[in-house]
């Protein structure tokens, strides 16, 4: 008798590895430009200044490896961080999380029951969707475009039509993948659908310090302090490894979210936490993030010129405010898919083509692609441009030879 | 017209506060002897070599603190590890973690389909329990004691009965809290349980290197390699805030896994998780498990000694072979709330009674307690076993008195 072995849970089975995922694995080879990924650059992170950071946690603290509570001194620095987004809140409101990633994964948990229905952008972060897996929501993808953001009259007409969320999930600022921020009026209106229709709002503001005009529109946050739920994170600012973020959400809901962070890895104090709340309390911060700001600005600015310089006519582009990411609509219809295999193998450059972000049962971005200016330098993103021009040249003209 | 703010869904509205849990708050006072919590000591952290680790991870790798996929060497270090456990793996079964505890939220999420029915031990680690919570599968108590462990014929009867339980979670080795070790025979039983009615075990390991025998029995993994899931940590070897462990399971478990863990916190090596590798690349991890094993085993008999010598004649307590506890079932029925209660009080003294372990529908263990002996020296070990019995005297004679 054969018995089977052991076997996932039915959301588990769906899972599929796609031909997009094994053609990322080619980006990793040393001979391709990636504009693919979202990584930050490593030669900004402060990694000496850390180093002394965790050296003098060691020294100075005999309990810095054992479990402790959160920090309370972290807390109350990120309370004082979020007023640089025009949110007014205390400690008690703020909560550790390890990065932004995990606050979606404790707020979904936290928000959703059973058979939920959750909006989200029509090009959707993969990570959020990712968080929704398990719990198998209903997903519902609102219109969202690299102009204007989400689309909040299309909202607004299907609220009126019957839609009830459990949850809306937006990236308001340096949106991943569309490299837009919403206008300040979009921004009002959303507030105003979600507390009128009662649903909580999940505001991913991995990006918003990593901003490149000095007149940002405050945070979501900023407008509602009890259905927005912001998410912050230290990966962009200082480091991902560091794996340090944060939830803002009313005090009540802090218990909840103790006893499911303690379920998921305990709500301790982690050497990285402690590392970074010693790196702010020496004022290292600040002068740190305008560094940031001053070289991915410089950065974006190679990219969107190369686009304008590279790109076809026809061809339509974000002009970030915020963030890693641009996002750009090929003219003619042209497959991004076939771009990219082109551009794998004959120019050795990679991005993320549309489709990958496709949401819920909104129609995948076929002809878009979302390119990175974060981690390359302003030569290689040239020359990346570059590149990408001369793939989607050799693929429109065998479609215009063979079509 | 009021409308309310945004509420949590239904796993979390039931969560209330204990009692017990505003009681423990108690035990973070400096005059009170705690023996409630499961902290390791402190002074046993190799914090100096950890410090020099981290300084070493961030002089040799320009990209330590950058995102990166699962460090492959400390992957095979801990495939090698396994062996001490009488466990052969490879690298490829083997799933880095932020500890244990996150093992657990990953396992339960993968394997658990909604209306699922669990199996755990009457007494139980409450942090599963956590993990399992937002899922509200049934929970189903087998019978489980300070002497022989987890009760295998009661099991057996109960499968035979019909249950079909979707996972069984179990402590073989130290287990927490009853500080006991399952023998041989019972592993084996258990193992071809699971086989003939086909439900995997999860198999929390965080102790299992932590043992003051030479000869502890092999881990449940040893005996079968697919219907055994292994949990292992650092946590209790080096040190929690370091937040790295391990699952080990089949490879074929590990796509979804990672879509798991990556929609958790990112599945990327985190600072720590290079710091531990690098310890243990340079030989310094066995020599301090040598010393950990030789102070907690002086500090787990300078407890026995005093249990034998303080408490009451009709006491029953485990003799751990490894982990942190000692279980203690009071004779005569006492209260063991209300001992905490006088404990506290006057004797300034913690433990942590034994309904704080129910599980399912088992009946509260009200006359036991935990005891940990790992944090404390063997000094204020004797102190505090000593004010526990003052405690008991005193609530006894009180029942006496009264009753």
């Amino acid at each position: 008798l054969h018995r089977p072995g052991p076997a996932a849970a039915g959301w588990a089975q769906d899972l599929r590895r796609s031909a997009l995922e094994d053609m990322l694995v080619a980006t990793a080879r040393p001979d391709v430009i990636s504009l693919a990924l979202g990584l930050p650059c490593e030669d900004l992170f402060p990694t000496a200044e850390m180093g002394e950071s965790v050296a003098r946690v060691l020294a100075s603290e005999p309990r810095a490896l054992q479990y402790a509570p959160p920090l309370e001194r972290l807390r109350e620095f990120v309370a004082g961080l979020m007023e640089t987004r025009g949110v007014r809140c205390g400690p008690d409101e703020v909560f550790l999380t390890a990065g932004a990633q995990q606050g979606m994964s404790l707020l979904t948990r936290l928000l959703l029951d059973p058979g939920a229905t959750v909006v989200v952008e029509a090009a959707c972060y993969p990570g959020f969707l990712q968080a929704l897996a398990p719990l198998s929501p209903r997903i519902v993808a609102a219109p969202s475009g690299p102009e204007r953001g989400l689309d909040v009259d299309a909202l607004e007409r299907m609220l009126a039509s019957g839609l009830r969320p459990a949850l809306l999930y937006a990236i308001p600022d340096g949106h991943n993948p569309l490299g837009v921020s919403l206008p300040a009026e979009s921004r009002k209106r959303l507030v105003e659908l979600a507390r009128g229709h009662g649903f909580p709002i999940v505001e991913d503001d991995a990006y918003g310090r990593v901003s490149y005009d000095d007149d940002g529109a405050p945070a979501l946050r900023a407008l509602d302090p009890e259905w927005v739920f912001h998410l912050g994170s230290f990966s962009k600012t200082l480091a991902p490894a560091l794996r340090t973020g944060w939830i803002v959400a009313p005090a009540r809901f802090h218990r909840a979210l103790g006893s499911l962070k303690e379920s998921t890895d305990i709500n301790t104090t982690t050497l990285g936490q402690r590392a970074v709340a010693d790196f702010v309390a020496r004022g290292l911060f600040e002068p740190h993030v305008a560094t940031l700001r001053a070289e991915y600005r410089r950065r974006r600015d190679a990219m969107l010129e190369a686009i304008e310089r590279e790109l076809p006519e026809g061809s339509r582009w974000s002009v970030p405010r915020a963030g890693f990411f641009t996002w750009v609509e090929l003219p003619g219809g042209a497959d991004a898919m076939a771009v990219l295999r082109v551009a794998l193998e004959r120019e050795r450059v990679a991005f993320v083509p549309g489709e990958a972000f496709a949401a819920g049962d909104a129609p995948p971005a076929r002809s878009a692609l979302r390119l990175n200016f974060s981690h390359g330098s302003p030569e290689s993103i040239r020359e990346g441009v570059a590149r990408v021009a001369r793939a989607l040249g050799a693929v429109s003209a065998r479609e215009a030879t063979h079509g």
